[in-house]
């Protein structure tokens, strides 16, 4: 079975070229220019006037976790299915020991929560929340499984939280195995006296959320990890950036050579404190999530680090929780795994509002529309922080991240030439609300196709939950 | 007439792929997986078990440049063949507007010269040598001849030196056209006190020259014109690079997000004060050149440089001059323009030394085998600081430096399975020594292309004078 | 002649005690407890609940100085006379080489200016305006006359300016003397061609003298002094910083241990662009002064470079120029060489408008207000800022600066029971301005004593024009 | 009783006086020129060609300290009379709370260990080591009892460290009271892991304690501490700083004016890695202490932080313990708590060799000796370091550290006409070595008072036990 795409505007992490693409079965065999190629297939797609888009690969999901007493609310059918609306077409999503668990029995059942409800291919980074000598030697032996990246956390102390001795074992592990380091990069001790303290004093609108992180508890721990990283000699990838402060400690590290690297995610860049977080009533508990929503004047500094190098990944952190329910709200009729009251767990006090939002639909669209559009970097340089730098930093190029001869056929077909505006009516997720209500994209997404299958076509779903394959991933092949 | 190349492994500076390539004409029109394509060509080249790579583009070359009461002793034709030899199928060079003349004088005389005579395409930047409100004027219109960059000299007081006013004024001139200003940046005022007092002392070895040109002399007028680029809002391109003070100002700058950027050379990646500019007797002079090759610890921080990107272009600044000559040299047997003595001009004073090495022949060569082979960074981004990066900076992409569906087909043909070892003997350039002497390149240019014709194979130059282009520059798209 | 102060807090950079302060002749011989010495002096001075402070110490003065074709206002009588009543009791003008001249007829030429004619002591900068092979001998040999400090202008391009390699020379000869180094540190290149640009678009207001001066034509000049500085190894003092970017500058060179210091003037610390220079009409005249008065932020970083000690030293750089006058300006009723216009000179084009404040009556006093009242520092940092560190800096501790056991009796009794409010009605100087018109001084100069003699004593001056002596001032005995 | 100190070079952080010295009782009461005073005293000191400097205030010893099974050699009696000894007049130790105690109960028992038992005027800092809500309170109330300073440890798990919760809680009470935080900066945690691993691999001789301790486990704490502080709003002093990289953390702080503080000990100034701690055998174990002495070019960082001021003050942090005991060592005719083995309890395992090192005797000397007489500063920044700083800093000044109409008689007759050389056979600690051994200092102490009464005379103890006195301190008065 073949496939040609034919006269659209082929872009990857550097070209952007007029060009037909062949596919055979689920790869990519050839890109030539129209009419000097000869090329008949089984079907033809017509790009003229389109963009031809690498997939996107979004390498930090969240479906099914357990938190604060809850669930997120989409789960593997429905996170991916949402993904594959919004032009990704690879996830990461995250496994998890939890204390007392062998690496083994979380990677089990996380796969096992994956297997078979998947639109769209994944792969699983580890949640290391027990480190011992035991599970240490864990890490190493399960990187034949294909899972290379193991996050720890400084924050949520008495959950996932890592002491610096945990953390600097596993950094060693790592260094030796030639594996990344994934870190929740945050002073969680000493927020949560700051967090405790401001519910005494009677601070528990979902506004204090952001006020008890402040961004040096963010800077502090980057800085402390990149020490850490530095000394055991291992990759540092940290997650969810979002305090010009702790990107400056990315920065500098960068700069002395050090193989450190950064995400941020598009809540971050386009939500607010003053606009979202401080939103009178129990509004901003959507907002809520950790690294938090910061002010304003964070954003434009995020935008540049993007632009020039220094953070070089865009992922979500998707891990949505229905906003409007309560204790009174009858059954939803709505796939996934939700049960009873979620964000209004928060009502009263801040600290139970679990913390997350969705994006990993939104993510591409509103990534183009305010990065390209807007005029803050190139096409080739979305390409890159959406796809190609997520791949290669997780091991999964060239297979995924880009359109090359050999490359999976995870494409997407993209017009510039119609737009749509984001509101909850039209979002597919399994969640009441979208963090871009009203933002209009200059762009709408044509077609899907993963392995070489049309997965979303016009607007429609047309995949399958047992398409998406799961991914073993190789080393990181990211450069500094 | 169609020519494939086969089987062999194609870089760019995001991809490796396993494809054969189509060129049809002077294009590169396809490039597919083998077997894949069912294209027959005219004429077929076997890459098996080679690298298919991106011509090499050098964007720092001076060819029959007078300097200091001679010429450099390569002409168009003689270096553009030494070029063409080491891969590289793009050069720019540089037209001089000297003081009283006009800018357009300078470029026709330019043009003149190299007309006819190129055997590779070839395009020019223009050194401003007498900035006033005429000049400025010509500055923008030059544009429509494809001269989009223009390079002033903070060094070389009463020769080609411009003041801070004249700078400043040539900048904002360059930023309403959205031109690129290329400087030499050293502070040549205070090196020419400290050159009168070496000398003046008596020190008057070649090893002077360096001692002379401190690194802050450097990094100073690095700090400057940035200052200066940043207040007139052009973007900024700093030539040969050698001090890690100066990289380190460019960083900083580069951390801010302005847009300045910076070359380095491989002289100052492989040679050294302590190993070359301070050997026994004159030998020192052959790496006389500004600014200077420096102390040996400067070679890893540039190194690093290159790999995290804060150098982003490697060129040569070929400008070579005859080291074993004097008066009693009879007749040489080489082409070229060269008369009488060149750089035994500075024996007993090292003032008169000619400044300059060669370099263009070698540097697609020492750069893989320093970059790649000792692992500093990968093909891909060999690919993108010997091609790519200088193809976009200056105008010339994606015409120049990838390998693309439209592009120039100018490729070169990389066996990695053999060797060879740099020698005098071998070299092809119009010059008596190579700065190289004795290095061994575990790979050999198998064949070189320049818009699909063949002009190097298997050591021997099947090109013409007459083949090079005039390459019209369209303004830099080189991101931050 | 013995005078004794009685029951007074006597303060130094260091010590703030209760104690009587016994003075015999010109020097100050004892400090001891009240009650505790048994000492009877010819006079006395009852100092009960006030404090008895060193006289300040005024490193940077003009009286008399030729600017923009008028001279500043006040000359040595008027000007010292101010000073005695603002609590200086040391100031330090600026003998001026010109081009042509010899370093020596400069300063024969202040001296006899100032011969005769100062109500309390004074020495010479000297200001090198004719950098060569003889000033730089002349440079040596003035120290044994007590000038031991040259200053050297960045800015004022063919009138004061010295180029890079002249001020690197003159650097040298420093080094190798001791002597110090000042500069004006601003890019007067790069100034020049902005200031033409805004008068040729018409925009002559007084605001456009800063707006055509930005920070960074100040920082980078700090930048590049410093550079050359450490090259030639000579101590440098940047005079008059206004910028906080300059400032970071120097933050940086001393961190690194290099000798390098900075004064700001109390115009710096008060006055800012929006609420001064930008005033409505021609207003804005009074505070043009170079370095410029820049945006308000700038405000709170110098204090703050005050207070931890990045800068040194609080000046004046008093040069005042009549604003209220104008060619129908009958003669006025006042001493000093004013003739015609002077800041009027500037109506209708910025670049016309003398440069200079008023400032060594309120020095002391603004700064008391602002530092100590307002609680930026401590009355011994205040101390420090306005006495000691400028006699430490220039060579005249301990004779000046302290009131230690053999330091000359400069001695101010100053009462911070009382209070005034600054106004044009009330002030000394021969100009018809104060910078600080309005403010209120929560403290008052009850007597001022120079070598042991009163010469300021409840508010009317009993000195005399022919008391103050020429000081011949060592080497800086300055720290890091 | 009064005593006349006569004809020395009196001198203090500010100034150096030609003076006679009149103490009345237990103060000074009179500083005048010899001559000019006419004063009459009970007793004479002849001070001709001598220094009458300020007597040093060390405000780091530990004296009776249990340490890892052993306690230090050193009680209050042989401790404070070894102090006497080497010219410091003022001591502040470390009051202990272990974990279970009250703060008071802390307090009481180090109160009654040193009362009656020193030959100098002593204070208390207090150790918490169990924060808690109710040793919060403590903290505030014991300021009344003159304690106003708090030490935490980021280093030693799980007997004195706070983990950051509870250290930002404790930095919390301190901005309330307007007290001081002292920090043991070190990552304890991560520094376990390599102790651990290094002994596991058989690496135990004493190097390995400083190879342990790689300079960012203490440039990480540093700058953790410092965001903890500045989140807190508490003033933060870093105790006994080794690392370059931890000052400059400190440095970065204080240039954003944040009121941070460091001291560092001679044996970091005059000690190695290279010759000390590597020294063969067990020789090494001599110079085991944390932070640890480290390699030999932090020492010039070290000394150009003093000169500078980014540190601000020289403790010792007195720790002594014998070298060269074992089990067979008859009882020793030694005074002081020494039971048994002590540095040889690591004999094997570096990980039990007792941390410390005495110099509570040697500070002074060897601080004149490499500061003042080798050129790195004058002798006001010595006083500054030694005696004015320290009591500044903790709240004892102008009581102690300098000398003053009002202060404490503690001074020093300092004698630079005379030398000797320092030798285990010459020191009157209870220790059996001294880190400077050999050391030449070219000045003698030939009379020290302490509180207008001798102590010390020419090299004889002629002062008491009981003669110290406990010193109820106020609030720090340093400033940034």
């Amino acid at each position: 079975m073949t496939t040609l795409i034919k006269n659209g505007t082929v872009v990857t992490a550097t070209e952007k070229m007029h060009a037909d693409v062949l596919i055979d079965g689920e790869k990519v065999v050839g890109v030539a220019a129209p009419g000097a190629h000869g090329w008949v297939a089984d079907s033809e797609i017509d790009a003229a006037g389109k963009y031809v888009l690498p997939g996107g690969v979004d390498v930090h999901t969240h479906f099914q976790l357990p938190f604060g007493g809850t669930y997120v609310s989409d789960d593997f059918e429905s996170g991916t299915r949402a993904a594959a609306f919004g032009g990704t077409t690879t996830v990461v999503d995250f496994a998890v020991q939890v204390k007392g668990q062998t690496v083994r029995e979380g990677y089990d059942a996380w796969m096992a929560l994956a297997d078979g409800n998947c639109a769209i291919d994944y792969g699983f980074h580890m949640i290391v929340g027990d480190i011992n000598d035991s599970s240490l030697k864990e890490m190493e032996a399960i990187v034949d499984d294909g899972v290379t990246s193991f996050k720890l956390f400084m924050a949520y102390p008495g959950v996932l939280y890592s002491d610096d001795g945990e953390i600097f074992r596993a950094m060693q592990q790592a260094a030796q195995d030639g594996t990344t380091i994934m870190m929740h990069a945050e002073n969680g001790i000493a927020i949560d006296v700051l967090r405790e303290q401001a519910v005494s004093r009677g601070e528990t609108d979902p506004r204090y959320h952001t006020i008890t992180r402040p961004p040096t508890t963010e800077s502090e721990a980057v800085h402390r990890s990149i020490v850490l990283a530095e000394l055991a000699g291992c990759p540092l990838y940290v997650v969810h950036m979002s305090a010009k402060e702790a990107v400056a400690e990315l920065t500098v590290a960068r700069d002395r050579g050090l193989p450190v690297y950064g995400e941020t995610c598009p809540h971050y860049l386009h939500l607010s404190l003053e606009d979202h977080v401080a939103a009178p009533g129990f509004e901003g508990a959507k907002y809520v999530c950790s690294t938090p929503i910061r002010e304003k004047d964070n954003q434009e500094y995020l935008w540049n680090a993007l632009a020039r190098g220094d953070l070089q990944v865009v992922s979500t952190d998707h891990a949505c929780f229905f906003f409007d329910d309560d204790e009174d709200t009858p059954d939803r009729d709505l796939p996934g795994p939700v049960m009873g009251r979620q964000k209004r767990l928060g009502e009263g006090d801040f600290t139970f509002i679990p913390n997350g939002l969705p994006g990993v639909e939104e993510r591409f669209n509103v990534m183009y529309q305010s990065g390209v559009v807007e005029g803050r970097f190139s096409i080739n340089r979305f390409v890159e922080l959406v796809a190609t730098n997520p791949a290669k930093m997780f091991g999964m190029y060239p297979q995924k991240g880009t359109i090359a001869i050999g490359s999976d056929a995870d494409i997407v077909i993209y017009d510039p030439g119609t737009s749509f505006v984001y509101s909850t009516d039209t979002i597919h997720g399994n969640i009441d609300y979208t963090a871009y209500e009203g933002m209009t994209i200059e762009a709408t997404i044509d077609k899907v196709l993963s392995r070489g299958k049309v997965i979303v076509d016009a607007g429609t779903y047309v995949g399958s939950k047992t398409h998406g394959r799961y991914l073993k991933r190789g080393l990181s092949e990211m450069p500094v």
